[in-house]
């Protein structure tokens, strides 16, 4: 048995010139490089166990991160499945050394336990929601699977029960 | 005016040790990193400015990758915005030194053109869909708009009239 | 005015195969860098400016660190000096996917804090330790710094009073 | 049985500040770095086997690169003999964000097969010129291996029939 | 046996917008990665062994090093312990394109020789100081070993008779 | 003016996982990678000025380069012309952690000598040889200088004297 908590995983990670574009705008793809390494270390916390990335839900960049730049990115495990698992992410951008934070975005990416040969094995351990947060987090995590199953094609729209009240939650 | 097929970029990336975790799996986010930068140069040459991610669609990790694959990503713009326009992703992995060669996934990014300051320029060019595959990224482009908006929370399901075309078709 | 705990930086590194030899041994000199960048940011948290690193102590690695392994890395600054301050760093590393932490080793690091010429400027924010561990680490900054400048040759040992305390504390 | 399209590789990349000095300019050895991988993988592709480097040609390069520009590199397989087969490679800058294109300079590169224990292994596939272009870069390429031969102390220069067909043509 | 000479190593690297931040200094942490490669490459050649670092004696920062400016690093092992030896590095900055020479620093590393399990194996080999300078770094080497050990809380400073000699000389 | 030595650079680089392929064989485009940069500093040493690379001859890997092997790149300038410079390099590779040194191949790359405006600067610096193995190198420049034209289609086979020479030593 394990808690949300135990899978928190911070990274800090300093915007150089190597990550970003031209005009000193961090590429889009390198933040979702340190989010993945980020998010599978909260995975593997839980499973105990290596895991590969499964699926990346939306992700949208509002505030402009630029070089210099301090970004903090927390994630935690929300919820398990059978071989996989759904890992919450919240990305903070610190800017002028500090003295301002936004955040920048959040996120969620799912991950499979594997075995030692690579294959896909059960998750045994159950995960417990603690804080109000945590409970949100859990509860919101079958609807956001039947969205991407529904999106990934893998899942009748007239099946996702959870995904309806998504979408039309005054029904 | 331009056709979708000028902005069209082909990436070929061989995995490497440095790529993938102690299992020899292509880390996902090496993969979104090399599809960030794949789609930026498409929708570079479609806006002849810099531009910056502006979304990741929801993105699947169907088929395993492992060291020693080689990668090919294909993008193309299939429709502009006022400032944006959205790009298809398609990726193969050639396996056993190009013997078997499986589609990996697809998928679609969202970049804003910027000005020399760094901020949102319009995007005056004119794209036309050309082939039947070009039509139907270009019909698809505002469904997936509104999913993106949705899911964003800056746009309420009841205004999304392409998106319940989306999850709902049969209605 | 700040506290200790306004400069907190946590890093958290997944230590892969690019960062180690062949036996899978963490390369010292990618820790030394990693430290360097968590503690440089806990600097520039404090000095709100560049900083750029003027000393590091004595470093022993005692535990041993493989690929695969998690390493987190905490600083914050204990104390500050005309241009320069200390930061304290504590290194763990996390074992067999999060079921085993061990402490790898503790550091200072001396920042010199930069004004945008480039140029040593003037630290004028006041640094108040807080907790106990803070205190302790207030304290010892004066005869850290005192064996850095004898070791340095930039002071005589005789004028080195704190020095003497540490080395000879019964005195 | 294979044709040199078999074997085609595009690679796409764009020039980073950190490909690049520090008047913007592109290393040669960066792109000397993303031109031999992308051979290998044309002649791993025609060999189905891993292939490593055994001769780079002449190389000059005319064009400034800078950054911000694309490079595209496309090679393919002209021809095999034993154990080695030889890569021809044709490098495309895209500047002005693709506005303009221009021939950066074109190469040959030569690599040999590999068996599991990494030894040289003889290619048993039959490359077949198909278009004028790869009958002109196959007829070519006993020349070419005669000048490799003779540069590399190899060959004698009076048993270089080939050779001196290249330097002394009217003859 | 063997003399310091033959563990001689020498690094030359080229100051890259990589490796600095965005005034243009290079990263402490950097030039810690280089000098931790080249003191292992000149510990690997005394023991003909891998090494892992064990440890890094007080190191200071000087010379304001910036992008564009060459550094070289030279080491070579002073004495031998058991199953460690240590090397010294002097680091050397050229700045102007070669036209002013700098020292920058020097600095002694501490690595342990592995067999081919990974565990510390013992140094069979015996280093003879040959030139002044190399005999002034053997006699002193025995000091630092001692601060080593008293900084690392590993010796009492009333056992460390060569560490009083070094502080309070004139005893 | 100055002589070869003044702008000798000896460059030792560790080869790891990162710069091989899976069967741990060096890439041989990272080795011209670290060659290309190696020249450059020397042809900067020269020229006082940065430079650009021009071309680099034929170059033929003979010696297998493995993970763990230690390589030393030598260079030198070996003559000037108007805006340019030929370099010549040496490679050596150290196996089993030095117990044994072989040549892995020899080359020459011309480097342009740029102005501010990264335009090519004349070069005023008269460049001395001192050595038989310096003067021996002066004496061939010219004539590689000739097969660098030839092959690149600058020159026409009967105005190039020197390469004749080459060719046809007999004659």
């Amino acid at each position: 048995m394990k808690y949300p908590k135990d899978t928190l995983t911070i990274m800090t990670e300093l915007v150089q010139i190597k990550d970003a574009n031209n005009l000193g705008n961090l590429h889009g793809g390198r933040l979702m490089y340190w989010m993945d390494i980020c998010s599978a270390i909260a995975a593997s916390k839980l499973a105990e166990s290596p895991v590969v990335t499964a699926s990346v839900d939306n992700v949208s960049f509002h505030e402009p991160i630029n070089v210099g730049d301090v970004l903090t990115i927390e994630s935690k495990v929300t919820r398990t499945f059978r071989t996989s698992m759904e890992v919450y992410l919240e990305i903070w951008v610190h800017k002028d050394y500090g003295k301002r934070k936004v955040k920048s975005n959040d996120a969620y990416f799912t991950f499979v336990s594997l075995n030692n040969e690579g294959k896909p094995a059960p998750l045994n351990l159950e995960l417990i929601p603690e804080t109000d947060h945590d409970k949100k987090l859990y509860d919101g995590a079958l609807r956001r699977r039947q969205v991407r199953l529904v999106l990934g094609g893998r899942m009748k729209v007239e099946d996702a029960n959870e995904l309806r009240a998504l979408f039309f939650h005054d029904k």
